[in-house]
């Protein structure tokens, strides 16, 4: 039986869960360009802007700032598969989920993962990590900047000198803070670092930015290889053991994106237009501008949420400010809200996993959608859902304090 | 200093090289289409007749036939990592420059890598390749079906009943050959497919259709790892080695697509709703229509270039209907060719490499531009091309074969 379906036609949805997000326009509108070739001028003319715009995002001199074909986590697998020989030890602070997922592309790299944790809703102190590299003496340290499983955001800022001193290299992932947070890639001493478009910079999944230091770059050049099928009689292989990964060999990718414009994959062409707007949109409003709208709009979700009697998750002094937790009531089907802001409002809020499955919603205040009507509108579907539900709150409330924030309290 | 660039607006261009080619404009239309969350209802729904679709693109009843988030690459690496454990022999008969990455993928997944080779622009013949998996005897039969470096297509359909016999795994890769020549995954008896949407498919490159025999299926599943961060108590690990990538871990990746929805990565939706538009375009077209469109816009640029007195490369018989390559005359600049008919009529056509560079140029006729207008303005502007560059040719000689070719002919 041939079905052939109708033409795509996705329902409207606000999405304020903790991502993805509605695209901004723009960025919709970018991704319908036409292609050129791969290799037209055009093309490596685009592909050299997305760098420059990139290196501006990332806050960073680094003439290696390029896009990884894939979703973000396509970006960890490749910075951590490209620097990691079987054996190397790995330091991973785990704070949340994403910590576990770093652990886990680390230990199928092969290697030695070392992980030191904290409660989920916390975040680790400098020193603590410090005490960690001196027992273990890793290659590398891997840490997410701000972990969307629980909301908070780790402190960044004194870990790259902690890492110099140690001669560790210093790896961050960046997807759900990015652009809503402050994040500097030089000031902070950042070796390797990889986001995604899908949170703050307002666009779909689907392509990695990255950014690598100078001492990143000759740890993975020591182990390049080139193709057999374009391999020319000049290219001369490294002494170190070869990447585990095609796809992810950063080596390979460097010489597609630089000079050489050496063959590897078909760069998806698509999504970097895609992503080039996503850095553009920042770029215009200014990044700082960016991070101020997001925390902005994430004080007033959270004193929308404290409107509607919702007690907040997690250490309030390192969460995020893009992204809120919010304990779901004794007694209120935490599912069945979901349900109905999403069938009836057409508003989607975020559920959770692991040791929080079912304990707290996730609100999203990111990207296109850090905006006052949007977290308007869901503070009141919101106040409407609960109530229904029989939850106990001050009609109103909800708004009228998230309108304070906004300057308009009465 | 701050540099934010123009807004995306890429050269018109017409693309008839090896792929990329241009976009169908409904394939564009359908990506600026808004997003909606990752576990929508909606998105859920489209995921499933995306899955529908490529079964039909694929002729397979294969339950799991799913996209990669990634380029055809990825689709490679996601067969060969889940499937390979370290060891494990590997058969590919290189034809081309996509046999030489098939074997470097396998490679670097730790395969005991074994090859037989044919020089480019012949295929082999089906008693080559049982013999070689005789005195092997490999896990898995790995081999490309159209080869864009030669413009050669291998006949895969006895290769199924080998596989069979020797109980090895038969793999293919189908990126630069599927809707433009036959492919037949069940009727053949293939256990994995992978392509791309950048060839006849008419779309761009990012996303990687793949279908999986229950056979296939089996294999990864014995490596089946839970990651830690969403692992429930109920999860069993497997006794087979993990898989060396978490992004490219089949096992994971289906039960993200299937009813269980556990969480892996983030779906790309665009390039969803992408992948999802370019099989409805193929299928309302009909396949095997969209066939017969490739054979004869191939067979009328093929007529063409021999009225442009050029020598056609490789053996006819098994060429693809989608890609011609054709030498470069004696003494004719085969780049700068190419640069005048890209920066003076705005058409590209294909270079090559390996051993085949500077001799042979090629020319696509795929996707949205298997198209008789698009193959006739190439032949024009290649006639005067190529007689103000010195080449002698019978001048209209070329759009009038390929006229014939149309049943236009005089």
């Amino acid at each position: 039986m041939s079905e052939i379906f109708d033409q795509i036609n996705p329902p409207a949805r606000l999405l304020m869960g903790p991502g993805p997000i509605n695209a901004d326009p723009r960025v919709l509108r970018a991704m319908s360009a036409q292609l050129v070739g791969q290799y037209d001028p055009a093309m490596t003319h685009y592909m050299n802007e997305t760098m420059a715009l990139y290196r501006q995002v990332f806050e960073t001199q680094n003439q290696w700032t390029i896009l990884i074909d894939g979703t973000s986590r396509a970006g960890i697998e490749a910075v951590l598969v490209s620097a990691i020989e079987p054996g190397d030890k790995v330091l991973v602070p785990v704070f949340g989920r994403f910590g576990h997922l770093l652990t886990e592309i680390a230990h199928r790299c092969g290697a030695e993962v070392h992980t030191i944790e904290m409660p989920w809703g916390e975040v680790f102190k400098p020193e603590q990590i410090e005490e960690a590299i001196k027992k273990v003496q890793p290659k590398m340290l891997a840490v997410v900047q701000g972990d969307t499983s629980t909301t908070m955001l780790q402190p960044l800022e004194e870990l790259g000198a902690i890492c110099q001193r140690y001669g560790v290299l210093f790896y961050s992932d960046a997807t759900a803070s990015i652009a809503g947070n402050p994040f500097k890639t030089d000031a902070w001493g950042l070796d390797a670092v990889s986001v995604g478009l899908q949170k703050c910079l307002g666009g779909p999944s689907g392509s990695a930015p990255v950014t690598f230091s100078e001492r990143y770059v000759e740890v993975v050049r020591k182990r390049q290889h080139v193709e057999a099928g374009i391999r020319d009689a000049h290219h001369q292989d490294s002494a170190g053991q070869i990447i585990r990964s095609n796809y992810f060999d950063i080596p390979m990718i460097l010489d597609y994106w630089g000079e050489e414009r050496l063959n590897h994959h078909t760069e998806a062409s698509s999504m970097l237009y895609c992503a080039r707007e996503c850095a553009r949109i920042v770029l215009q409003e200014g990044l700082d501008a960016c991070i101020t709208r997001h925390q902005l709009n994430g004080d007033a979700m959270r004193a929308g949420a404290e409107g509607l009697n919702l007690k907040l998750f997690g250490d309030q002094d390192h969460k995020m400010t893009n992204v809120l937790g919010v304990y779901i009531p004794e007694g209120i089907p935490g599912e069945a809200v979901r349900t109905a802001m999403l069938l009836d409002f057409g508003i989607e809020i975020g559920t959770s996993f692991g040791p929080l499955k079912g304990k707290i919603w996730r609100i999203g205040t990111m990207g296109y959608n850090a905006r006052k009507d949007a977290v308007l509108v869901t503070l009141a579907a919101l106040e409407n859902v609960l109530r229904r539900m029989g939850h106990k709150l001050p009609m109103g409330e909800a708004v009228d304090r998230a309108m304070a924030v906004y300057g308009q309290g009465q």
